[in-house]
Protein backbone atom coordinates (compact mmCIF):
# COMPACT_ATOMS: atom_id res chain seq x y z
CA UNK A 1 0.00 0.00 0.00
CA UNK A 2 2.79 2.53 0.73
CA UNK A 3 4.09 1.68 -3.15
CA UNK A 4 0.62 3.04 -3.88
CA UNK A 5 0.61 6.32 -2.36
CA UNK A 6 3.73 6.82 -3.13
CA UNK A 7 2.86 6.66 -6.59
CA UNK A 8 -0.17 8.82 -6.51
CA UNK A 9 2.08 11.39 -4.33
CA UNK A 10 4.62 11.67 -7.28
CA UNK A 11 2.42 13.38 -9.98
CA UNK A 12 2.32 16.98 -10.38
CA UNK A 13 -0.85 18.37 -12.53
CA UNK A 14 0.40 18.27 -16.10
CA UNK A 15 0.23 22.17 -16.04
CA UNK A 16 3.11 22.40 -14.36
CA UNK A 17 5.96 24.21 -15.53
CA UNK A 18 8.35 21.20 -15.31
CA UNK A 19 7.59 17.41 -14.70
CA UNK A 20 10.53 15.43 -13.79
CA UNK A 21 11.31 12.04 -15.24
CA UNK A 22 10.18 10.11 -12.38
CA UNK A 23 6.91 12.17 -12.05
CA UNK A 24 6.15 11.58 -15.55
CA UNK A 25 6.70 7.76 -15.22
CA UNK A 26 4.51 8.06 -12.14
CA UNK A 27 1.76 10.21 -13.67
CA UNK A 28 1.71 7.96 -17.18
CA UNK A 29 1.36 4.92 -14.69
CA UNK A 30 -1.75 6.26 -13.45
CA UNK A 31 -3.34 7.34 -16.87
CA UNK A 32 -2.22 3.72 -18.07
CA UNK A 33 -4.14 1.87 -14.88
CA UNK A 34 -7.44 3.82 -16.10
CA UNK A 35 -7.18 3.50 -19.66
CA UNK A 36 -9.37 0.11 -20.31
CA UNK A 37 -12.42 -0.24 -20.77
CA UNK A 38 -13.17 -2.70 -18.19
CA UNK A 39 -11.53 -0.21 -15.46
CA UNK A 40 -13.06 2.62 -16.85
CA UNK A 41 -16.19 0.91 -16.23
CA UNK A 42 -15.27 -0.11 -12.41
CA UNK A 43 -14.63 3.30 -12.09
CA UNK A 44 -17.74 4.74 -13.20
CA UNK A 45 -19.91 2.48 -11.39
CA UNK A 46 -17.97 3.37 -7.86
CA UNK A 47 -18.04 7.04 -8.78
CA UNK A 48 -21.90 6.83 -9.05
CA UNK A 49 -22.53 4.76 -5.67
CA UNK A 50 -22.78 6.14 -2.17
CA UNK A 51 -20.29 4.35 -0.95
CA UNK A 52 -18.16 1.50 -0.90
CA UNK A 53 -19.34 -1.72 -3.62
CA UNK A 54 -18.74 -5.42 -2.72
CA UNK A 55 -16.69 -7.23 -5.81
CA UNK A 56 -19.63 -9.66 -6.38
CA UNK A 57 -21.57 -6.73 -7.37
CA UNK A 58 -19.28 -6.25 -10.30
CA UNK A 59 -19.75 -9.22 -11.70
CA UNK A 60 -23.37 -9.28 -12.82
CA UNK A 61 -22.97 -5.56 -13.40
CA UNK A 62 -20.36 -5.37 -16.15
CA UNK A 63 -20.75 -9.28 -17.28
CA UNK A 64 -17.42 -9.88 -17.02
CA UNK A 65 -15.70 -13.32 -15.06
CA UNK A 66 -14.92 -12.86 -11.09
CA UNK A 67 -11.38 -13.61 -11.94
CA UNK A 68 -11.47 -10.91 -14.85
CA UNK A 69 -12.96 -8.52 -12.12
CA UNK A 70 -10.55 -9.22 -9.44
CA UNK A 71 -8.16 -8.83 -12.10
CA UNK A 72 -8.65 -4.87 -12.78
CA UNK A 73 -9.44 -4.39 -9.10
CA UNK A 74 -6.14 -4.99 -8.36
CA UNK A 75 -4.71 -2.89 -11.17
CA UNK A 76 -6.40 -0.15 -9.95
CA UNK A 77 -5.82 -0.87 -6.86
CA UNK A 78 -2.00 -0.90 -6.85
CA UNK A 79 -2.15 2.32 -8.49
CA UNK A 80 -4.15 3.86 -5.77
CA UNK A 81 -7.16 4.94 -7.30
CA UNK A 82 -9.33 2.43 -5.60
CA UNK A 83 -9.35 1.50 -1.44
CA UNK A 84 -9.98 -2.22 -0.55
CA UNK A 85 -11.87 -3.20 2.62
CA UNK A 86 -11.98 -6.95 3.25
CA UNK A 87 -15.09 -7.84 4.99
CA UNK A 88 -15.56 -10.98 5.53
CA UNK A 89 -15.33 -13.57 2.24
CA UNK A 90 -15.63 -10.39 0.52
CA UNK A 91 -13.37 -7.22 -0.16
CA UNK A 92 -15.50 -3.89 -0.71
CA UNK A 93 -13.99 -1.55 -2.98
CA UNK A 94 -14.06 2.49 -3.11
CA UNK A 95 -13.01 5.26 -4.72
CA UNK A 96 -9.42 7.04 -3.00
CA UNK A 97 -10.52 10.11 -2.70
CA UNK A 98 -6.88 11.71 -2.80
CA UNK A 99 -6.44 9.48 -5.90
CA UNK A 100 -9.49 11.56 -7.07
CA UNK A 101 -8.61 14.72 -6.44
CA UNK A 102 -5.03 14.38 -7.61
CA UNK A 103 -6.62 13.07 -10.82
CA UNK A 104 -8.61 15.80 -11.09
CA UNK A 105 -5.65 18.25 -10.46
CA UNK A 106 -3.56 16.64 -12.94
CA UNK A 107 -6.12 16.87 -15.69
CA UNK A 108 -6.93 20.61 -15.31
CA UNK A 109 -5.00 21.68 -18.57
CA UNK A 110 -7.20 25.16 -18.71
CA UNK A 111 -5.42 26.38 -16.16
CA UNK A 112 -2.09 27.63 -18.54
CA UNK A 113 0.53 29.06 -16.63
CA UNK A 114 1.89 32.30 -17.36
CA UNK A 115 5.18 30.94 -19.05
CA UNK A 116 6.41 31.92 -21.90
CA UNK A 117 6.77 29.50 -25.13
CA UNK A 118 9.61 28.62 -26.95
CA UNK A 119 8.35 29.41 -29.94
CA UNK B 1 -9.88 14.20 -37.92
CA UNK B 2 -13.45 13.18 -37.49
CA UNK B 3 -12.66 9.60 -36.11
CA UNK B 4 -10.74 11.93 -33.60
CA UNK B 5 -13.16 14.34 -32.79
CA UNK B 6 -15.99 11.07 -32.32
CA UNK B 7 -13.79 9.69 -30.06
CA UNK B 8 -13.82 12.80 -27.36
CA UNK B 9 -17.20 13.39 -28.28
CA UNK B 10 -18.37 9.59 -27.34
CA UNK B 11 -16.46 10.15 -23.92
CA UNK B 12 -18.53 10.61 -20.66
CA UNK B 13 -17.71 11.74 -17.39
CA UNK B 14 -17.19 8.71 -15.21
CA UNK B 15 -19.26 9.36 -12.24
CA UNK B 16 -22.58 9.26 -14.84
CA UNK B 17 -24.64 6.35 -13.61
CA UNK B 18 -24.14 4.50 -16.48
CA UNK B 19 -21.86 3.98 -19.48
CA UNK B 20 -21.95 1.90 -22.59
CA UNK B 21 -19.50 -0.45 -24.02
CA UNK B 22 -18.67 2.13 -26.14
CA UNK B 23 -18.76 4.92 -24.27
CA UNK B 24 -16.11 3.10 -21.94
CA UNK B 25 -14.08 1.68 -24.91
CA UNK B 26 -13.77 5.91 -26.22
CA UNK B 27 -13.04 7.12 -22.62
CA UNK B 28 -10.01 4.14 -22.36
CA UNK B 29 -8.39 5.03 -25.04
CA UNK B 30 -8.26 8.39 -24.01
CA UNK B 31 -6.76 7.88 -20.92
CA UNK B 32 -4.26 5.13 -22.93
CA UNK B 33 -3.22 7.87 -25.12
CA UNK B 34 -2.00 10.01 -22.69
CA UNK B 35 -0.52 6.48 -20.47
CA UNK B 36 3.04 7.39 -21.45
CA UNK B 37 6.07 9.12 -20.02
CA UNK B 38 6.94 10.85 -23.31
CA UNK B 39 2.86 11.69 -23.34
CA UNK B 40 2.44 13.13 -20.51
CA UNK B 41 5.97 15.49 -21.03
CA UNK B 42 4.26 16.93 -24.20
CA UNK B 43 1.33 17.63 -22.40
CA UNK B 44 2.56 19.07 -20.16
CA UNK B 45 4.87 21.19 -22.07
CA UNK B 46 2.26 22.36 -23.64
CA UNK B 47 0.05 23.05 -20.84
CA UNK B 48 2.64 25.34 -19.26
CA UNK B 49 3.23 27.35 -22.60
CA UNK B 50 0.96 30.05 -24.11
CA UNK B 51 0.48 29.12 -27.44
CA UNK B 52 0.76 26.63 -30.00
CA UNK B 53 4.53 24.47 -29.82
CA UNK B 54 6.90 23.96 -32.85
CA UNK B 55 7.58 20.18 -33.02
CA UNK B 56 10.96 21.17 -33.23
CA UNK B 57 10.95 22.54 -29.39
CA UNK B 58 10.01 19.00 -28.11
CA UNK B 59 13.50 17.07 -29.47
CA UNK B 60 15.65 19.55 -27.15
CA UNK B 61 13.11 19.83 -24.37
CA UNK B 62 12.72 15.73 -23.56
CA UNK B 63 15.89 14.52 -25.46
CA UNK B 64 14.35 12.30 -27.58
CA UNK B 65 14.71 11.87 -31.54
CA UNK B 66 12.70 13.26 -33.49
CA UNK B 67 10.67 10.56 -34.80
CA UNK B 68 10.09 9.43 -31.36
CA UNK B 69 8.85 12.97 -31.09
CA UNK B 70 6.57 12.92 -34.21
CA UNK B 71 5.17 9.14 -33.24
CA UNK B 72 4.27 10.52 -29.50
CA UNK B 73 2.65 13.59 -30.97
CA UNK B 74 0.61 11.47 -33.67
CA UNK B 75 -1.09 9.84 -31.05
CA UNK B 76 -1.82 12.60 -29.11
CA UNK B 77 -3.32 14.27 -32.48
CA UNK B 78 -5.47 11.13 -33.43
CA UNK B 79 -6.85 10.72 -29.78
CA UNK B 80 -7.83 14.35 -30.57
CA UNK B 81 -6.37 15.49 -27.17
CA UNK B 82 -3.99 17.90 -29.80
CA UNK B 83 -4.69 20.33 -32.29
CA UNK B 84 -1.96 19.88 -35.25
CA UNK B 85 -1.16 23.72 -37.62
CA UNK B 86 1.16 23.03 -40.64
CA UNK B 87 2.97 25.80 -41.06
CA UNK B 88 5.58 25.36 -43.69
CA UNK B 89 7.99 22.87 -43.14
CA UNK B 90 6.53 22.58 -38.96
CA UNK B 91 3.84 21.82 -37.65
CA UNK B 92 2.57 23.67 -34.71
CA UNK B 93 0.81 21.42 -31.82
CA UNK B 94 -1.98 23.13 -29.18
CA UNK B 95 -4.12 21.37 -26.41
CA UNK B 96 -7.66 21.46 -28.11
CA UNK B 97 -8.95 23.13 -25.28
CA UNK B 98 -12.51 20.94 -25.91
CA UNK B 99 -10.57 17.83 -25.47
CA UNK B 100 -8.99 19.65 -22.13
CA UNK B 101 -12.49 20.23 -20.52
CA UNK B 102 -13.88 16.57 -21.56
CA UNK B 103 -10.44 14.98 -19.84
CA UNK B 104 -11.39 17.45 -16.73
CA UNK B 105 -14.83 16.36 -16.69
CA UNK B 106 -14.39 12.57 -17.05
CA UNK B 107 -11.93 12.59 -13.58
CA UNK B 108 -13.93 15.01 -11.91
CA UNK B 109 -14.97 11.99 -9.85
CA UNK B 110 -15.44 14.25 -6.17
CA UNK B 111 -19.41 14.69 -7.76
CA UNK B 112 -20.78 11.34 -6.49
CA UNK B 113 -24.02 11.15 -7.80
CA UNK B 114 -27.16 10.31 -5.69
CA UNK B 115 -27.61 7.12 -7.15
CA UNK B 116 -28.04 3.84 -4.41
CA UNK B 117 -25.26 1.35 -4.10
CA UNK B 118 -26.45 -1.77 -4.77
CA UNK B 119 -24.42 -2.95 -1.46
Amino acid sequence: MTTELQLIAGCRPLAAPTLSGEEAESTAALFKAIGDPARVRIVNLLASSRGAVCACEFEPALGLSQPTVSHHLKKLTDAGLLDRDQRGKWAFFSINPEAAAKLAGLLDLKEVTDVDSCC
